[in-house]
């Protein structure tokens, strides 16, 4: 539960005053017999044959051109956990908007009832079938808050079994937009990030997906831990995900405190407080710290800079650096839609990392992100993708 | 395929120049962080977790307050037939547009790819299965274009199971509509509706809830046709929906030429072409001919004049007494959103054609049904939900 209740108020009374955050309109309005002959019946009836004889021009002629589905099955909502698919709406409307706002693409949010219990392997079957289904009028999907380790297989089937971009965004915009980070941070310490070694606290969909990203570009010391501690070959009880990233990274740590002994950098992906002053005080000189849970991060900015972080970021927008997804999916949804991408490559991604940390001029400190307002970053990530 | 090709270019070439007929917007900007704090995260959390604690109130701060799915199979499109979803998608578009433009209402259209054939039990299965898992974001639910008699048993199980408003509008948009017509056209005629004998000659979608409505209302002599002729009790091979209709009118004709000689009105709801000159002629002094086939009529308003029909309705708006669905379904969802019903009711549904038939101060041969722009229809009816 978000602890800082200061906007509370202000947010139920405006999602009130709203009764729903998006709203859906015409194109063009319908005022005449003619307008109604032309885009219902019987003009909407050729354009149909049209589309039956060739499904490509669905792309042309309908809202699948622009329009992304934003889908979650609320098991994973935020840091709330698994409060079902109504209790998820108002976040995929959010995304909905931030979608339409930043990038120019239409959203809709789906939320899924699915009958089969959330940790069981039939949510996945469930959650991809009926994504497949309810597919063809979009141009991309949007996964979103579906819990770990569910949503990988979820996105790897959606990805394999579907034509046009699939991302769950809790993974990839987010190791998108650490990448990135990361990479300015670089710059600033004046080291390769190939170079660095980089601790990754937190096994869940970000952790993952971070993970990957580092290591597919290039980065040689990574060493990702969940709540048990350290992933590494020799554990017992590792779900096949874990194995992949233990075979990955080859970490020769064996604890938080040996993986933090002397480490460049750590990306909290985990939950409130659980990265103590002690830890980043063992970390080397010029240390990096994300801490990226929110609103309550894994080490608070103050006692971070306390314990000698050189460079923080967060989730929150109250301090410098702020990690938010909201730099990168809407560009990169933009992207793949301009450029009729039927997936999202790892490559595109990197693409996508690159160009984000390009748009700060002079990366320093307290600046190695653009800020979620900079005008450029939608475009930018959106052209990387071609 | 509409033989008419007059305006095949220009719906194509605005269909194409629009790329979709909606758009999904934000109801207010996000130019702020403030603004993202509070529609987004940090603040967004607070309504998921109000929303988590008492679903009920997604009714108040989501968009399941004032938005309504619009879905189909693409199994029986217009007068297309089985041309899948993505040719379905621009006629889903289409309603959507009218249900925002004419009742304010927003809606969205899924259109559904569903492995099993169109023909098989299947099919329902999945179609109600995969409805009920994306319902939860809708405040109604109205189903489009799916085939008979599957249409009838997606609707009756969604009915149950869900506690939104479901309705199949092809069956009880055009039932109401109808039966509207046919009140105003008895005030013409200076005949009671219940003692009109009524001939309705196509037993799919439309014409089986067409039987059912006018028999509820209290018309006493109503003769169903399929394809294969009268529909009666003893008829062998009837499915189960047809049986109903055999045991709900009880006609004691066994040939369309029986039925139609003597018929005060008949209602084809069949296809092109299917009700000719001397089936007309046959008819009572004062006869009624609803051809409603669109856009090829079963008669042709010309032809139907000729032979003696006193009034006339068709589907077309380039005649008069256009009996047009979209006169009714905005107005429905209006009135079951405003006054939060879970169901549209036979009841409701009766008082929605009543409300409508009033609309028209002073009914005339060619005046027994408003026009689709007739300020004032959709609140009519909507209220008449209450």
């Amino acid at each position: 539960m978000p602890k800082r209740n200061s906007n509370k108020k202000e947010a139920l009374d405006k999602h009130k005053k709203l009764g729903g955050k998006l709203s859906v309109e015409p194109k063009v309005r319908l005022r005449t017999r003619k307008d109604l002959s032309v885009y219902y019946t019987p003009g909407v009836g050729h354009v149909s044959l049209e589309i039956a004889k060739d499904k490509k021009k669905a792309k042309v002629l309908t809202i699948k051109k622009n329009t992304v589905l934003v889908v979650s099955d609320g098991s994973a909502v935020l840091g709330l956990g698994d409060i079902g698919p109504l209790g998820a709406l108002p976040v995929m409307e959010g995304k909905a908007m931030i979608l339409k706002e930043f990038a120019g693409v239409d959203a809709f949010p789906i939320v899924l009832d699915l009958p089969a219990p959330a940790d069981t392997r039939e949510r996945v079957i469930q959650a991809v079938e009926t994504i497949k289904r309810i597919a063809p009028a979009f141009g991309g999907i949007n996964l979103e808050d579906f819990s770990a380790p569910r949503c990988f297989e979820i996105e790897e089937r959606l990805k394999k079994e579907l034509s046009i971009p699939v991302m769950h965004d809790d993974q990839h915009g987010t190791a998108i937009v650490v990448l990135a980070g990361l990479l300015n941070a670089a710059r600033v310490i004046e080291k390769d990030i190939k170079k660095l070694r980089i601790v990754i606290q937190g096994a869940g969909a970000a952790g993952t997906a971070i993970a990957k990203l580092l290591h597919r570009y290039g980065v040689q010391s990574i060493t990702v831990l969940d709540s048990k501690g350290v992933i590494y070959t020799g554990r017992k009880g590792l779900n096949s995900y874990k194995k992949e990233l233990a075979l990955l990274t080859k970490t020769k740590y064996r604890t938080f405190e040996e993986a933090m002994d002397g480490a460049d950098a750590v990306i909290g992906v985990s939950g409130p407080d659980s990265i103590k002053t002690r830890h980043v005080k063992s970390m080397a000189e010029k240390r990096i710290v994300f801490a990226l849970a929110n609103p309550i991060p894994e080490i608070d900015y103050v006692t971070a800079k306390e314990a000698g972080a050189y460079i923080i970021a967060t989730g929150r927008s109250d301090f410098p650096n702020q990690i938010n997804n909201a730099l990168v999916f809407p560009g990169i949804f933009k992207g793949a839609l301009m450029y009729n991408k039927r997936s999202v490559t790892e490559i595109m991604k990197i693409r996508a990392a690159e160009a984000l940390a390009r748009m700060v001029k002079r990366p320093a400190r307290t600046r190695i992100i653009p800020g979620v307002f900079d005008i450029g970053a939608v475009m930018a990530i959106a052209q990387a993708m071609k």
